[in-house]
């Protein structure tokens, strides 16, 4: 393992994460909060450490998928660690599970919140709740390849750990480049949202966390009814959004460069959009026979699905009242999530079409045993490997998801707020049903299900086997050489002994 | 397609169904019971069809993949049909669609009923019902092949069928020969639950009852508390035999032929009683929290426990009011099911272990990109074409599954009740919580939510493709050879218009 590599990249995220603490200590002095200090502090001391750490260049540039794995999972707990401290200290959050939460909730664009009153956080509170959604969505390390040059194996490493959806696709030829045109269509998008909610005579400073949430799928809100109290025309303007940074962001670069067939013929956005119609549709008439005005139906509906799907998480009505047809639809959704390539999390529409066609497939072979044919996915036959890869995804997935569930009911609540509280956590949503509704939150739980959850966060937004690898011997075995070998010294006997017998 | 084969196949199968229906008339005769008639009716129908189909013997023996499936399908649909004309005919279960449910149930090994007083049944309706389980346990086609004398490549495609588990192992060269020790040991271990319930001061009927029940983890009681009333000996004679009739039957077979050494290193069956150790011991601790007497916590734990793992459904308690944990429990061992290769239902222990080493094998490769190791199972390399079998199967479970849980929520019942009705139906197990319930029953759905559930049960029992294939329009194509061609015109007038536009 290049720990001095990984050390390094780190250091460069603790750096950029101070870079990015200024901002609230912007807003703290606009609105003369005094909270702007922690925030300020806590900048100094990610600078300095970031400094620290990239002072030496390290030697080797030998970096596999490992090494990309471990900095991209460090590089995320570093930063939900140095990014809550500033809500602990002020005592603003006044537990330090409770803020961690808070954070990497907010870093993972999950949304899940543990305070039952938002509206009580100072300014600087709510930006920086808001803007760790933002900083998420795009991921810290494609920010980093953007700006930072780096050699060796690190780009593509480090990029396919971060980035969600069954394989990174190269839009450039160069690593670098990407991630910058990615950047930049990612920040276009969120002025372009931040001028229109402005327009819809939205305050600035609920102008600017809004889009900042919108456009990390993240879903904070920064009143106590998240998004229930603006007009209609912002619901809509937030709807579209929603829907649009959930959308595969190769269309966007496809129109940039003026290739809109290409655009409108991927795959994976066309069925994409067919399941929100499919499900607004659904939804809609459901609220039509609750006696719901036609207007308002449409406009929840549409609003409750573009949040789920793309797993923001915003809500303008308590679903949780809704009929069972409406929450199971709700349900199912928070398992597709949007697409590959976006901002959202969830299993991933293109996987979802990729698990059918394989199924499919099966059955094909029951009929015609000796036809071998590949899956075809956005015209192009799938790699034997990227369908492998899907499948063992989705096995993990479920496997963790069951003992998630299973870990989160030991302290005793009921079925449908521990499956819906881990469903919204995994797929990075935020709100679940019953006692994770919408106008509930997740401070009910124990610190033990509440790490549970973190876990599972993490987990949702590196899409699994980046966190779940440090769990393996052979890594732990890099970072606590002693303790693993007397581990796996005691197993050994164990065995042996018990063969004797 | 092989159609006369076919028919061939399903006249056998009817002739069995019609003698098996001569039980159940012999009771009625022995208590007097008048609607013994109605049994006597259908078993002659059955015996004139099952004569009249095999009549004429088919000319060719091809017999493919095929072939086996849609057979298989199509046996388990007759064996149904007929299987429930007598319910009908007698006006016990006055719906035809309940009538249908309750014997797919029975038939399926699942046990979920739509009757709320079971003790109000005739004695002949009763043995049927349980009657059915034992049938259905080991599988009809197996026992078709046990007996009648087949060529060609149909042996091992119907049984590969109808055989649970991820691929049917040869105990001996001969199919048939296998087929007839799997039976053998079936009737012995009955034969032998039966006298030592009968020890235990159980009436003779319900003896017999019982012993069909467990022998093909089906659930049926015979009391409308299930299994409460009968005394703390009978309830653990039963707990022991669910749990061994949950054995992959290779460990009985191996027994039988003084391998004792070999049936205990057999992996699955150690994964089995693993887990069925580890979830008692939860649920028993959970159960003393409650108050509950030790003898009383330890019996209940474990019958629960044996009873949904291998997805028989008896109770001796109402778990629905037991704490979260143990249901969560529950829950999960409701997928997990009993052995492959045994008469139980679920994913199965083996495919359950073969996932996560997939997973494990995953992480694996992170680490070690450039090493491709097998995965090991039962001390033997897993072929590369089972693995992909087991995550294709799972895949297609959870697909299924989801969709069935939407399906069955249009009738806006909670969604405990729909995902339970939905995994206890699947997994062919009986009670699920909530309104499906131990002391509920699944009368409330609606006619339509009713065949879903049919549908999923059959699905669970032939493993999900043979019946799965024959909604593919290629068997489709088959049978309505017009309809499908003119659907398919349809469609490709469609799309070529759609690409005129």
């Amino acid at each position: 393992m290049n720990r001095s590599m990984i050390r390094y990249v780190l250091g460069h995220v603790l750096k950029i994460e101070g870079a990015l603490l200024l901002l609230p200590c912007l807003i703290a002095v606009f609105y003369c909060e005094k909270e702007g200090l922690y925030y300020l502090a806590v900048a100094a001391i990610c600078l300095l450490l970031g400094y620290l750490m990239t002072h030496k260049k390290p030697k080797s540039n030998v970096f596999y998928m490992k090494e990309g794995c471990v900095a991209t999972t460090l590089s995320w707990v570093a930063l939900s660690f140095f990014g809550c401290l500033p809500f602990w200290f002020s005592r603003e959050i006044p537990s330090f599970t409770d803020a961690l939460f808070e954070t990497i909730s907010g870093f993972t664009t999950t949304g899940a919140s543990i305070l039952s009153d938002v509206e009580a956080l100072s300014h600087a509170a709510l930006l920086w709740r808001s803007f760790t959604h933002w900083i998420g969505g795009m991921g810290v390390l494609v920010f980093l390849l953007a700006i930072i040059p780096m050699s060796g194996g690190s780009h593509i490493n480090l990029m396919r750990a971060e980035s969600p959806g069954p394989s990174v696709g190269k839009l450039v030829p160069k690593m670098k480049s990407s991630a910058r045109i990615l950047y930049m269509i990612y920040l276009g998008m969120t002025v372009l949202e931040f001028i229109l909610l402005l327009a819809g005579k939205m305050p600035i400073f609920d102008a600017l966390c809004t889009s900042f949430g919108t456009a990390g799928t993240g879903g904070f809100g920064i009143k106590n009814d998240s998004f229930g109290t603006y007009s209609p025309y912002l619901q809509w303007v937030v709807t579209i959004f929603m829907i649009l940074f959930g959308v595969n962001f190769n269309a966007y670069y496809f129109i940039l460069f003026r290739q809109i067939k290409r655009a409108l013929h991927m795959e994976e956005v066309r069925y994409y959009f067919l399941v929100i119609f499919a499900s607004t549709a659904i939804i809609f008439i459901s609220l039509l026979q609750d006696a719901m005005h036609i207007a308002d139906a449409l406009r929840h509906s549409a609003f409750q699905v573009a949040s789920i799907i793309t797993t923001t998480g915003f809500s303008t009505a308590d679903f949780d009242l809704w009929s069972q047809t409406s929450k199971t639809v709700l349900v199912l959704l928070m398992f597709i999530g949007a697409c590959a390539g976006s901002t959202g999390g969830g299993i991933k529409v293109s996987r979802i079409v990729i698990l059918l066609k394989t199924v499919k497939k099966e059955l094909n072979s029951y009929l015609h045993p000796k036809i071998i044919k590949k899956i075809n996915f956005e015209e192009k036959p799938v790699e034997h490997e990227v369908v492998r890869a899907v499948n063992v995804y989705f096995i993990t997935f479920v496997l963790l998801f069951s003992a998630s569930v299973f870990l989160v009911s030991i302290e005793g609540r009921d079925l449908v707020t521990n499956f819906t509280a881990v469903a919204a956590t995994i797929n990075n949503i935020g709100p679940g049903l019953a006692l994770v509704g919408p106008t509930q939150n997740f401070g009910l739980f124990s610190p033990f299900s509440k790490y549970v959850l973190m876990f599972d966060m993490l987990a949702g937004r590196l899409e699994l086997f980046p966190i779940l690898i440090l769990f393996h011997p052979g890594i732990l075995r890099e970072f606590f050489p002693k303790k693993v070998k007397r581990v796996e010294k005691n197993r050994k006997k164990e065995k042996q002994s018990s063969r004797r017998r």
